[in-house]
């Protein structure tokens, strides 16, 4: 059954590209992961498709696992992604730009800050993915030994982002008069001190940056466990998320939709956009051909030392051929991911060497391999299935693939109507439909 | 006596300008405080005249002190400087730039990865000035009611540094091998976990971002006070000063120098570049006239509230026609700030009102008010007596008086042969004729 309205599309950036390897493809410039040269490409090439955003992740550690596989690891050389997105701001007109950053080893003040900041370098296009830290090499850096319990994470999280938005109220969105005749440069009466004093943080405030222009940067989000899930229902305006297939992805939408619901918000403020990785190819055959081409750029230990990562399991002495038990035991990590995955393997009855195959192609996330009419057709089928309000392109390499899909892809979606041409507006928040927050003190005094 | 060699200069950016009120002035952009386009032209101007960088100052917190002063404060509505310069970044072909960024409310990973980020974004350009905050309104954003000790902010500050300079360490610079053929994308042997274990920080690293293009980004400090002086003559490469008068500043420059060489430092590799306030005007009366018109900018609540912040005092219930005594209780804020304003004071037998006046047109910073040959005249005297480096003229008001100096005073530098017409180098290290730190790693295998 068609559903009403357009996709939105986002352009998920990771480096050379989301596959394990990725780096090693002929498309991928060498020195791409610390060359803004690099992302400024991308991100030409997402902005020439009117894509919605451009997608940061972020982790505050290496990875180091063996020197075998920290010689193959390539995640160890890339920016820091708020900088990163600084400059590209200077560089494009119209994309969205989302940063990833940490609210367990973060301080309000200092995030309110830089995303305000954001917001008002790039005149309204910034986003916030508001993680909890996923990854055992981050709590070292910060002087702690293991991550704080997982629980414990989403909750200093739900506080520290009460703490920001309080931040971003400081000041009325026209506290600012600036009037040089009289010297008087703000209304006292608009300025509002947040003091918080909570279990995680006491922040006095205020922020010393005028409200952005979005009133918030879009929060963006990615919980999939049950504290995730409460956190994207309660704060999150873009949910993206892991769904290996349509069957989960439909049944993690209307679980978030209902939530969300529950707590008084609209549908259309909540939009899931899980990822995809498409390999594109002119034929069948060419499709094929590229995933394998692909696969073959990822050395069997950094497959090995990513599946991993990702379940929270030692595989050095499992028997690689036998099958994926349908329990681990409970990672404080990676939660979400760990149970899609065991359940991904279930369903399909997948060997070790399959599901390390899987997580090395794209982590969990969907591959749709075949002709740019069959990845549209998907697209369009899970979109009027409601299984997703639009989706992360997670290409496999960058800009090869992406280019690729944005060459092909696109105009199959645009023939069924179900993409848009150009922007909307000039905010992120315009080119999503979201609301503009307004700023709770105003609201007050109405 | 003519000294050898030509001076350095730096532009510090502080929104409108540095006198209190400057934003009142014509030339200055109503939004500017929050408009790139704004930092943006100031660049473009000091690059026509091959400035040596660009600087940014910072606090984090907003200035409140009464309602009347809150009315009239300036600066609540700015950006964050790291964000900030990183957007230039894409804007600048070869300034340096520099970011202030305090060490007492900060962790250690996330500077060593912004200041590199920068530094990759920048191509080499990247500065970090390194503060250890001064300003009453910073501890209850981070859930302190007061600043730590002004001794133990600057043990802290000294940690701090080296656990960053240990993080950009972490790989070699030619760690990253990138071959796309044997899929090795790292040196395994080239890779250098920090594992620091101090007193007030434990990270172990390593940092995922490649090293830096300089290496380190450039240091730069201000220390004044005891501890100050220790940390600038330990670490600093440039040294950024408050030198109200040549005499003072003489006396600095030297206690510096003389530090630095006691820890096996050459003279050239720190350079001292005390603030300068040019009130530049065609004849001697458009200068005064135009000092007059700036100093009409504050009014007198915002002055006396800017004193009180910079002495940390009380201004109340005092006769501001009183003398300004001798010493006040010692100050756990800005030390070396009160310490040279009262020593100015007593110099120049100040009244509190004369004082205030002072502070607000530069906070202890010298102001030289004359034609652009007096101005010139007056730099390369104190140049060539030894009492400074190069400068860091900190305009009254952006563009405006800035435009003026580099139309009407860089040329008559220029004529005395003491300032260079074009870039020297890529990065701010050739610039400066700073020598690019060699990894420790790489280093003790030699």
């Amino acid at each position: 059954m068609p559903r009403k309205g357009e996709m939105k599309l986002g352009v998920f950036v990771n480096q050379a590209g989301y596959s394990e390897g990725a780096w090693r493809d002929p498309s991928t410039p060498v020195n791409g992961s610390i060359e803004v040269d690099h992302y400024a490409r991308v991100a030409a090439v997402a902005e020439s498709a009117a894509f919605h955003f451009l997608f940061l992740a972020d982790h505050l550690g290496s990875v180091e696992q063996g020197q075998a596989s920290v010689a193959r690891e390539s995640g160890n050389a890339g920016l820091e992604p708020i900088t990163l997105l600084a400059a590209l701001t200077a560089r494009t007109q119209n994309i969205g730009l989302v940063a990833t950053a940490t609210t367990t080893y973060n301080q309000p003040y200092h995030l309110a800050r830089m995303f305000a900041s954001l917001d008002h370098l790039s005149r309204g296009r910034a986003a916030w993915n508001v993680v909890t830290s996923a990854s055992k090499f981050e709590a070292p850096n910060f002087g702690e030994t293991e991550l704080p319990d997982h629980d414990t994470r989403y909750a200093r999280a739900s506080e520290f982002v009460k703490v920001v938005t309080a931040l971003w109220d400081s000041w009325e969105d026209d506290a600012f008069i600036r009037d040089k005749q009289s010297g008087i440069f703000a209304d006292s009466t608009k300025l509002h001190v947040p003091n918080h004093q909570g279990k995680y943080f006491s922040v006095r405030g205020p922020l010393n940056v005028a409200r952005p222009p979005q009133g918030y940067p879009v929060l963006v989000q990615a919980g999939a466990s049950a504290a995730g899930t409460r956190l994207a229902a309660e704060l999150a305006e873009v949910v993206f998320t892991a769904a290996p297939d349509v069957e989960y992805g439909k049944k993690y939408y209307d679980s978030i939709k209902e939530k969300a619901r529950a707590v008084g918000r609209e549908d259309n403020q909540v939009l899931v956009m899980p990822g995809i990785i498409p390999i594109v190819g002119r034929t069948k055959q060419e499709a094929s051909d590229k995933l394998q081409r692909i696969q073959s750029y990822a050395h069997i230990d950094v497959q090995i030392s990513l599946a991993e990562r990702m379940l929270d399991v030692d595989l050095s002495s499992i028997d690689l051929d036998s099958l994926v038990p349908a329990t681990l035991p409970t990672t404080n990590i990676f939660q979400s991911r760990q149970t899609v995955l065991l359940e991904l393997a279930a369903r399909h009855k997948f060997t070790w060497r399959q599901l390390i195959r899987f997580v090395a192609d794209g982590r969990g996330h969907r591959i749709i391999v075949g002709t740019p009419d069959e990845i549209a057709e998907n697209m369009v089928d899970t979109f009027n299935q409601s299984a997703a309000d639009g989706f992360n392109v997670m290409s496999a390499t960058l800009p090869g693939e992406f280019m690729e899909f944005v060459e092909l892809v696109i105009p199959e979606l645009r023939r069924r109507g179900k993409y848009r041409s150009a922007y909307a507006g000039q905010t992120l928040r315009e080119n999503l439909g979201l609301m503009r927050p307004l700023n709770r003190f105003t609201q007050a005094s109405r």
